[in-house]
């Protein structure tokens, strides 16, 4: 394929994910909705996992996903289970969802739908949990799981209820223009776009006829969480990377995602096929009493924003967020012009007031990353590497460069230029 | 008096002026809680002024002032019974207060009480109005007067019982620090703040016992209006700017405001004594169909934002303004290290991301500014020249020099120095 040829499927791609339009339009119940959803299957963040190579996060999630289904008391019993082979894995991102770090969504669990109204597909992701201990770093203790229930039972309702009498639902493309401008990057600090979410719910739940301790707690609950919105952005992220795959010729890369073990990602022209390595250590900065050694290997799916174009591309945006993930404003600055040289375009919905308003960049090339050697910027959290501990703090990571040459390498195979 | 003594003047003064915790505790009626407040007095916006000096807007303020008050009923009886002597006016800053643009506050409007609890003292606002035909600026047609109505009979007292419900009242000062983090200056962009604002009183409000409507819609209101929070903040400021007034020997501004024919100062170590000079002409962009002819002169009390150190001063934590007062963000970068250059410290408590988390640039020294030839950023609203009008247009403008002077030469005189 001539150069000029995959110049163009890019553009195609890249317009494709530019244009989607994202309405957060409700909440359901994983098993009906999902795609393909079975009541013994779990989904996970990343690459395919099986139970054996998961990292400690994962399988404390997997156990705490099992007791919060009921399925089982504990975590003996948990690990029996999934050693009998009695349960199935697979990815969020093969059955249209993502999940942020452990990313464990079961068929009870309530789900955000996001429609893309551009092109009509439809993404989801579970709902946030806040910070501290819980499922999503791999602690599933019993307080992590009664708050799991609460938020199932009480504040998806809510939610829920507060989405159908807001009509239109919730334009996260221009949520996310908004707080890109409030000093968000959208990944790793989601705080103006929680706060902004939380006002846009708060009048339709008072409208509600619940109890108004529930409405309040609910209300209380997504204000507190500075996380409340990524759940829905990355729902809506996948949905606008989603409409970019499948382009034929395209070497556009649409997802981006990590199990805790391994890091992989797929290409627009090169269909479901995964390209994985194994994960980096994130570097950055950890909670009192907690350090580097503690840290589990690279895991989540919320890099599903750096797919397209925002998290660690648009920390320009976000100059507060060195603060908790490590750096210089300088450094957050630097790491976004970094990231023009490997992207196709920039973007026409997210600017960045700090770079005279220009788009931030969007649409890796991999070919532009092997020629010049530079990966993606990932801002995350870190999870402690054991299974039951959580979060220990937050920093920034790169995927491994041998994805990206593995997938140029099957894309010469695929188009016959080797 | 000694160099070093004023410097040392000028410590106290600035600290007194950091150090202040300005809460939000309640909401009441101005002719209850705001010194000497009297039925036929009307408070306004800047230095002292009367009916015939006072500029459009101010004047059709003070039109819209009495048809609220139920004093007259159209403005042909408002303007006989200013000219008939029975109505009293003057500046808000003599009664504790502050109010944007015109400022005009009566007997019967409910306002915002905020008390700094370091010091004790207290520092009042009215309601903000959003934006279009609104009284601040100048308008009084009917549905200006109806919605001030329903601000104070509706609006208000949900505030009021959502503020009681909060208990510890809301912190203004954090308020701020966090939104200067989210992209605000606390001036003239205050989407974050007014977010923030809307996301603390909502679980209060929901648990109010009122008709879910109307808690519904003083909730939209204060979430649809990016500037909700700005009469808080103005409040919150006069507390600040109060508590470092009053120092023997000290150089500092504690006030700078404009009634749209005069712009006043006063200086924390010369008592009550105002200087006054013409007001500047803002530079700026103008809504479609207005030009720099339809543009008023420089008015209201908000630059007590600059007085404390956000606003013009804090520009370069709002590049995105620059939107909409005009410029690039390097200019937000240039105004706010130019601001260093004529102020006494770098404000404990409100830090900006992008220059290193350092501290803003606060307590104007009038000595730094005669001597350098820097007078005060300020970023302002623009109103239309005439009465019955509204907002224009945004922009920057500057006190005239002359004030600074005039300071300078009374405090000379005053301490004995020619």
């Amino acid at each position: 394929m001539a150069k000029i040829k995959i110049d163009q499927a890019n553009d195609i791609a890249v317009e494709r994910m530019m244009s989607a339009r994202p309405i957060l339009t409700g909440i359901a119940t994983a098993r009906d909705v999902i795609p393909n959803m079975e009541d013994n299957l779990l989904l996970h963040a990343g690459p395919p996992v099986e139970w054996e190579q998961m990292s400690g996060p994962m399988q404390g999630a997997v156990i705490g996903g099992l007791i919060f289904e009921g399925l089982v008391d504990n975590e003996t019993d948990a690990v029996s289970m999934v050693e009998a082979g009695e349960v199935k894995f697979a990815p969020c991102h093969e059955h249209s969802s993502v999940g942020p770090m452990a990313g464990v969504t079961t068929a009870s669990m309530k789900v955000y739908e996001v429609t893309n109204t551009t092109h009509g597909n439809v993404a989801y992701s579970n709902l946030n949990e806040g910070y501290g201990k819980v499922l999503r770093y791999g602690a599933f203790s019993d307080d992590v799981i009664t708050k799991l229930r609460w938020m199932n039972d009480v504040l998806a309702p809510v939610l829920s209820e507060a989405l159908v009498k807001s009509e239109n639902g919730i334009d996260v493309r221009q949520l996310l223009s908004e707080s890109l401008h409030m000093g968000d990057e959208g990944h790793n600090r989601n705080k103006a776009g929680s706060i902004l979410y939380t006002a846009k719910l708060a009048p339709m739940v008072t409208k509600l006829a619940i109890d108004s301790n529930i409405a309040s707690e609910a209300l209380q609950f997504l204000a507190d969480n500075a996380l409340s919105v990524l759940n829905p952005v990355m729902a809506a992220c996948k949905s606008m990377a989603d409409a970019a795959h499948g382009v034929d010729g395209s070497t556009l890369m649409t997802i981006m995602a990590r199990n805790g073990t391994e890091l992989g990602i797929r290409i627009s022209g090169l269909g479901d096929k995964w390209f994985t390595g194994p994960v980096g250590q994130p570097d950055g900065l950890y909670f009192p009493g907690f350090t580097a050694e503690d840290a589990s290997g690279d895991i989540g799916d919320s890099t599903i924003t750096e797919t397209v174009g925002i998290g660690g591309f648009a920390m320009a945006s976000a100059p507060a967020i060195v603060a908790f993930v490590s750096g210089t404003p300088q450094d957050a600055i630097n790491a976004t012009m970094e990231m023009y040289e490997i992207t196709v375009s920039e973007h026409s919905h997210f600017t960045i007031p700090a770079l005279n308003f220009r788009g931030t960049p969007v649409g890796v090339d991999i070919r532009k990353v092997v020629e010049l050697g530079i990966t993606p910027r990932i801002n995350t959290g870190i999870a402690h590497r054991d299974a039951g501990v959580g979060q220990v703090g937050a920093g920034l990571v790169r995927p491994p460069m041998n994805v990206f040459e593995d997938a140029l390498v099957s894309y010469a195979e695929h188009y016959g230029l080797v």
